[in-house]
């Protein structure tokens, strides 16, 4: 069965031009003029581009004795229906639990996925056994660790570790992540605000000021620096941590960052709102910033300091996020965004001139395939490729509703927005996955991507690294030590 | 007639992999496993890329009632034989020529060519003429205009004049270039130089520090922001001027730089040889800089902030150089490059771990292309891409020696670099260019190659500016004037 | 007749002391406990400081055939009213006018003085008589050349002239200073807003761009340090200019930076206010800025890189702006503040914890009597100095109404201001200068204060060029030239 | 018993004048023209300026079993020897140990002090106690809190404590200080060098590269802000420091740095000197660096971003360094400086034009003493100041030998300087405590200085902090929590 998409205007990171794509047996077969298989698709006056990749996602995530309640089976549905084919979610090992054993238990809850996912394994402990199980981590395709710089007491590690973590990471050619926030101050601003009677929804933002997130996200490269290992800063919200990540590439550091759709286009008014319920939903972390910051991160795909849009999903419903009341520390961190991130972007980026549409398919896709070192399996329209794509109306339109959203949770934080430019029909391997409103693609058709390690840029990092390595003065003599 | 490359790795600015080529009739007819035509180039052990571009020539330039030594035929050979297949070279009109009279005179010299080429059209002096040639500029397949700060009396423009080509340029799509060096400072610091009996090649580099960069770029990037139009800065050789470009793409604005591989490589302890030769033969616009600037470019490459390297190749013989003996202002500007600039880069980036093969094409060829809109025609691996293709042997080795060089010229500033990683194949338009050391293109035939308007990025920020332009307040009334 | 003010809290840029001052012969006699002289001032719960400076202001300025509304009665009157008890004024020479012929005109305007003045003279053009009178006018006491980057047609230098006259400048132990706008910019953005019927006095603004600012800045710094001489640049208003002073000081240059209290506090939604008298009242160059500027200036008064806070006093009446109706490049250019600077800055500064009371010293008279190196003799509190001290009561308030202001015009732009901390007592040279409101020091009481060359830094910094000039290479044998 | 320094020229952070000044009871009793007393000094073509302050000083510091080797006794002597009249030293409690018990310790031993010196205290562990005490060891004269973010298992805390720390000491009007390289990482690296077998002392400075300082002043900066709290980095040696320094103070922050002398003149080349020794004896933390940083810090200090010249004098001898032989972690860290300071800072600064007299009389003594709140009693020429002064000889010169120098160790970092500048007498409370050559002063007759809390930047920075603290947002219902 042979699936052509005629008509369109192919659309990727790198150009623009007319032609016809073939897909056969899940992977792109034929890019050229005049293209016939056994189905088509009319993409006339359409963009043609490679399927969205979210690589960020928390699905079915354990959280005080319930779980997110966008599963693998909502999410992944949620991801086809706003054009994204791939996400990467965390898989997260409780308290001295092995990096294997908690894979597995991964694996299990993304048995439901309707588009192809990935693993990050993120490191919540040090041990020996962390340290043994990282290259089979590796082994089992999964490229990248992710540390917790917050949450005290529970996922956060501290210096040492993390610095015993990202030279693993050299040694094995993985590329760690972090969330950059400095948890201790965290901790300690929260008690602080907790005591002053400071308890709402605004006090999550207050406790959370951007110089905390800046200051996480310059030790974090500096450790990564040292280390000898390229690092990728998930969530970059504001100005303060995107300047620690363009210093660091000024100075030829390979340091890579990631705001959310949500920081590109919300901000920290929304906290303000008088409604308990509405506030305590745009609850994430780090929280929505003053708008200035969202100028930053523009610029900051712009110019290519930043390169990748994600969305943290992770969704509560509004029943989760009454766990709160009272007390803003205990109110579930998390919002949606992954049906919405395409067409926002492409709302407010391409259609305002900021990005162009190149820009938007990096942004959206193909950078972070690359970073992956999933490239260009993933993220490309290239003969041998797989045939995620998605057709994309720019003509289209139509207001964010919550009430008609895939996801399972009641709200949406973009409610209202009027969106113009819109998927027609997403592919995911090679078959129609969602069309007209609708997702084809069953629960459990998606498939786990195996991403190899030693990507170019650890590998020329290494280089690097071993050549300006310190090396030993020889002395002639050395006095008797004392 | 077919060619067929066989057995190597592919490498382009985004991928690696392991394929064959097939060209034909001046194009790339197919990429994949298993190819066979009319001739085999076995690449085993090689990597195939495509070829390089260099941006910045300047072939047969009229000077001072000479020429520069290097002509679009030996200029080309030289490219060649370095593994580069297209020249972008300046022309230039005298004071109140026509453009397009000039342009007539370049495509006559041009007519040389053993390899393909484009032109950008020098604004050199100011007026309706001026004014209404350059969309007929355009539409000879020409998409810059260049832009000269220095040269005071010469080819400078002053802010007046390129206010108004760089409105022009947005109007008509169009790309501006700069040459950034602020003319009157560096006239005023030759004239105190001289007047101080510092008449050497040496005082050539102090009077042109690197501050004096800085100033241009930065006052050329305020203008095409105001202006609303995209910026190229050509060798851009210090971190004031880098740094600059850096601040304005951290406000999303869409500047462009190009360090040389002579910037990149070598310094200003070059003018402090005794030999007055060697210092002259060195003399260039800007100067060779204390070496901390070679890592701000270095870093630049890495982290994006620069895109493109070139070597402002024009090539003066010693004889011409000796022109300026007793007054450095009369020395030649200029050396030579083009059959180095991809040799060098990669056995001082690649190899040394700064750069990956991947970010090697993106400077040399693949950047540049999308600068100039003609990607994917030229800087691609991709069927129907012209067959400009270079095999790479990472395992060859040379020493760089004027004695054996192409260039007409009688000395190379890269005498005595051992070279690791070399051209043993250049393709041009499909067929066979150079190979084992010697060029086997001939004169006359080179193409010029036509770069339409309205690159993405220059469509995208019209967009903007029309989104952000000023509003008239409205105001109920307004008081009678005076 | 001596006055002995007991019982305050003295206050300078260096410390906070109880004790009693007398002055004598318009000096400083003696500091210290339990003094008694012929007359009492009562400063129990009062801060005594040294009064202030305004370095920048157009008293009487001629334009287009009438003057600024406040000359040098009425404007001193303010002044003294506002605690300030110096100003320096423009001396503006036609264009050929000679600086000494000019020079006389403005001690003529002069004579009316309240208050203590100085001038600086501008360089509105450049010839050999210029250069020739400017020793002279250092002879006459004036130590500081302006230079206006903007205004074109008018008082415009261009790059050329100010590299001349600032080397001059380094010559002769002078400081240049520089109003800092790209001239030629916003004459092209003027003329663009005009032809698409942007007239109103929000294109002033929109004409005026922070970028335009920032460059000129830039562009200034690069040109003293080329010359070797220290540079003060009036109106800082904004991010883009005090980035460029910031990153010239960063790099050992000295570069002094002035805000004015008006960019401090009013910004340019002033503009879109409906009325159109409104918004003309205040139309200055620079314009108001978009509030984030704001943060910056008071940064750069917390942190040391911008050092002084002036207003810019150049008073034009509705009347007189009206000239501007229908095309905002014919508004007059200026607004008041003179009798406002002080407490606006103490309200908006100290009162907000942004400065301590040392520093708004500094700021508003000590910094500035240090860069025009006439401290101690102005600006400080110490034996010997004149005396010139405002008795400052920090639980005074007042609202800010044009109705009762000392100045000649019929608007304040802080009008509506509620202020906290006003003077009591204003001493001019030993004399009360004013009190309770009324201005006691008559018409023509102020006297010239010469200003000597050769101030510690341009000092200084000669030493340091000396030391790292450039040096001749000596070579064995130079070829013979062609 | 008065003395009347007679005929000098009075330099002072503010001016230079010609003036008499004459001292009685510790005290300047009177400056001005023609002054006499019982005893007269001849200051004619000399500097009288304020006695040196070094607030950075271990004098005895308790080591591995043993001390330091200069005491109060010795150090003092050579800090009057070298033109510094006050030394702050570092009181360290054990483990556990009380504050207020460790500073009777340090008491004792400052018994012996030449010259009059105050503390720091060290937070070297956090507890009940410790909080308790911190108001107790401010009633004491102490307005200072040292926090090691380095030396880990030993001095160093974490970020907890240092937020707790800082958190007291806003509440207390204290001043925190940091020495800021992260422990963590340098722990690692150590143990990194040394199972690669780099084990000299040039795998000192591998081990504390400038990243790893840069991080943890960037680190503590936003501690400090956080809690509300002015900040004073100690030992800024590096690039890396100084530019989150200059971040921080671009944002209105209130951060204060310290350049050591060593750092600003020596370079990381001391230690690839072939002898052991050599090398050894340069071993301090953070060590010296790359020739670059010292423009940085020189420019600091120029701009005003850094604002005290110190010496972290920590003498030990050859002897004691050699028991770091195969084993750099164990050479005890610190080198002297205290005789040296101020005439290294005149030689390469003052006279190379780097500095104005007055910015060295800033650096070396009334910066402190205003930050350290106890200006004018120290750091001022000023009536009631105490009589700390030193009369400077520009003309002297010397070079500096180990042999003859007061110091008790066997070695000088700056062995072989040639110095032109020299200190002809220094005052201590009035009485000369040294002259050619040799100190006067006895052991014993320093007086311990107490320093009271809320320097005005504290306070201002406290308002401004409860002005812009975080508001509960009013609403007008919440749900129920679940």
């Amino acid at each position: 069965m042979s699936i052509v998409i005629k008509g369109g205007t192919l659309v990727t990171a790198d150009l623009t031009t007319k032609a016809d794509i073939r897909v056969e047996d899940g992977r792109i077969a034929e890019i050229g003029p005049n293209l016939s298989g056994d189905e088509t698709i009319d993409a006339s006056g359409a963009y043609v581009m490679p399927g969205g990749i979210d690589p960020h996602t928390h699905l079915e995530m354990p959280f005080m004795g319930t779980h997110s309640s966008d599963d693998f089976d909502t999410g992944t549905a949620a991801a086809l229906a706003g054009g994204t084919t791939m996400v990467v979610d965390f898989c997260l090992p409780a308290p001295n639990q092995g990096l294997i054993d908690a894979l597995q238990a991964w694996h299990q809850k993304a048995g439901k996925a309707r588009c192809d996912f990935g693993f990050h394994m993120a490191i919540t402990w040090w041990g020996e056994q962390v340290f043994a199980e990282m290259p089979r981590v590796v082994a089992e395709g999964i490229n990248t660790f992710k540390h917790f710089m917050a949450y005290k007491g529970a996922l956060m590690v501290n210096d040492d570790e993390m610095f015993a973590s990202f030279s693993r990471c050299a040694e094995i050619g993985a590329l760690p992540l972090v969330h950059a926030e400095n948890g201790d101050v965290v901790a300690f601003l929260q008690q602080k605000l907790l005591t002053e009677g400071n308890n709402g929804p605004e006090a999550h933002a207050y406790s959370r000021p951007p110089e905390v997130e800046g200051e996480a996200t310059n030790r974090a490269i500096m450790i990564a620096d040292q280390a000898g290992v390229p690092l990728y800063v998930v969530h970059v919200s504001c100005e303060e941590s995107h300047e620690a990540i363009r210093r660091a590439r000024q100075k030829g550091m390979r340091v890579f960052g990631e705001p959310l759709i949500q920081h590109l286009t919300l901000d920290e008014g929304e906290y303000r709102n008088p409604d308990w319920d509405y506030a305590a939903r745009r609850v994430m972390s780090p929280p929505f910033r003053d708008r200035k910051h969202q100028d930053s991160l523009w610029a900051g795909l712009q110019a290519g300091s930043l390169q990748v849009v994600a969305t943290d999903h992770c969704a509560f419903t509004t029943e989760q996020k009454r766990t709160g009341v009272g007390d803003f520390t205990k109110i579930p961190n998390g919002t949606g965004g992954l049906e919405d991130r395409m067409a926002v972007l492409w709302t407010k980026g391409v259609r305002t001139g900021r990005l162009t549409m190149n820009e938007f398919v990096a942004a959206t896709s193909t950078n972070i395939a690359k970073i992956l070192n999933v490239y260009p399996r993933k993220g490309a329209l290239l003969v041998g490729a797989d045939g995620d794509i998605v057709v994309w109306d720019p003509g289209a339109t139509k207001t964010v509703r919550a009430a008609s959203q895939k996801s399972a949770i009641d709200y949406n934080v973009f409610e209202g927005f009027e969106l113009t430019g819109l998927p027609a029909v997403t592919l995911s391997r090679g078959r129609v996955a969602y069309r007209n409103g609708e997702v084809m693609a069953g629960t459990g058709e998606g498939r786990f991507v195996e991403r190899p390690a030693n990507a170019p840029v650890s590998q020329a990092l290494s280089t690097w690294k071993e050549l300006t390595a310190p090396r030993r003065i020889e002395r002639s003599g050395i006095p008797a030590g004392v």
